[in-house]
């Protein structure tokens, strides 16, 4: 079960979960008007952090919020400082909306931006074992999905139908191809090469997503951003999926269709989650191996 | 400009504006998880309250919000109460999301409804007499528009730039069709025929829309829920647009291309503008003439 945490930076202050209040006017709460990134700690150091504040930077300039994402790291040290979580490994959220004013569409010309964070306890695995299942869905969501931004109904209710279906997620198909899941992203195998949906503007560029292409390149292994038919569902070899909790995660049931043999997972998912995996040790041993600044689009 | 109201309901309480918060937590401010819906009293009640409350039900249905509108309107009245505005013409904006939570997608199983609402003084026109300028762009956002929900980021994307356009819309155009605008429905007029979108995903299907369109039956004027074409821009007679506070308004500059001469109105604009304020005033006199229940989808 998801748990709050114990403190909450919101604008300046360090507060409880449930001191924690903003705005009604805030345009977050009215509009779903901001952007969100999640990273997670291991070894005392955020993994990528610098992709994810990059990200973080485009999301904000793609929706003209005026925030300097420079002046994070030092607030992001009080709130681990004051959540006892320094050099503890554990999962840190980010939200900045555009702020509280009066309600109408157009953006407000005087408004401060929010800045709300907190983080949580979270030992990731060296390598997500878990075998999971995923629905199929039509993609309804809109044509800015490379925005990592917080108006997710679509995701949440594409996300519910996937949990209420006994699986982890589900896979969202638009025009007849996969683009990505509610939140991660989906790769697949066939013949031996790997393959995702490109980088533009129906999936969010994920860091994951990013690091398993660079290291697909590394490991020799063929990968092509090309996207993969919904008819190729059937005949797909693997599939797994991307994610900063998620890590790299083998897909067992798609659509109820079962894809390995019992206890086996995919050998080309297995040879990348074990990359991951690497990717993750050298972090801690902060020898980081992937250093190209991957974020573009 | 934009005011904050004097007084705002929020979760059983009547607080000021600046006392007005909610959990950081609530998944309104962290998914954009929720509905809401615009009604304006005239006359000393709400202009077709039947239908804001029938279209905020089915809302709350399509995303499995269990929330029961029946117990609105005492709420109401407690709000218009403190805020000195019971028999007053006004603007009144009720939210509802899904409720406080440990963020995680899928939906939780006991966060109780967050109900939001506030009431602002306005006096609407009895015609909006406005010359309106619209910018012409690509529609961006999900597949459901048919929900009235707060995960508004792609309507205040457009909106704003209409704004810095000096326009008061933007019409969106979805493979090629005019759908509607940020926070309007739009009707064109081609050789005496009236024309909308039809009210399927792609369109909210606004009360006023819904009026609109019973209104042209009444009065003899020929009115299709067919999608308009991009390229019949050029070439339309008359475009207006319909809103709740929006009222009917003309459109005399569409993309900077001016419509009619100085100083008119096009003539169909003109006669639903007269009947849509022959509406209002039949309201403030108790005497409805449009009664049927029109929200379907």
């Amino acid at each position: 079960m998801a748990k709050y945490p114990a403190k909450v930076y919101l604008n300046g202050e360090i507060l409880t979960a449930e001191d924690a209040k903003i705005s009604v006017f805030d345009r977050g709460f009215l509009f779903g008007d901001g952007v969100y990134e999640v990273m997670t700690q291991t070894g005392g150091s955020f993994f990528y952090q610098h992709l994810h504040f990059q990200r973080l930077a485009q999301s904000l300039a793609k929706i003209s919020i005026d925030f300097d994402v420079d002046i994070l790291p030092a607030k992001i040290e009080n709130l681990l400082d004051a959540a006892d979580l320094v050099n503890q490994d554990c999962l840190l959220y980010i939200q900045i909306t555009r702020g509280i004013a009066p309600r109408q569409h157009a953006f407000p010309t005087d408004a401060e931006p929010s800045l709300m964070m907190y983080a949580l306890p979270r030992v990731l695995p060296d390598i997500n074992e878990n075998q999971l299942s995923v629905i199929v869905r039509p993609d309804y969501r809109w044509s800015r999905c490379d925005i990592k931004m917080i108006s997710l109904l679509g995701n949440v209710m594409a996300n519910d139908e996937a949990i209420i279906s006994d699986a982890y997620e589900a896979l969202l198909v638009r025009d007849g191809y996969f683009t990505e899941a509610s939140h991660c992203n989906v790769f697949f195998v066939k013949n031996g090469a790997v393959y995702t949906h490109p980088a533009n503007e129906h999936v969010l560029n994920g860091i994951t997503r990013q690091l398993t292409i660079k290291l697909c390149h590394d490991l020799g292994v063929d990968v092509k951003e090309e996207a993969v038919p919904l008819t190729d569902l059937a005949t797909v070899d693997e599939i797994f999926l991307t994610g900063t909790t998620t890590l790299v995660a083998s897909v067992k049931y798609a659509d109820q269709q079962q894809l390995y043999p019992d206890q086996e997972i995919g050998p080309i998912t297995r040879r990348i989650q074990q990359g991951f995996r690497d990717l993750r040790l050298q972090h801690r041993a902060k020898k980081a191996t992937i250093t190209t600044n991957l974020v573009t689009n």
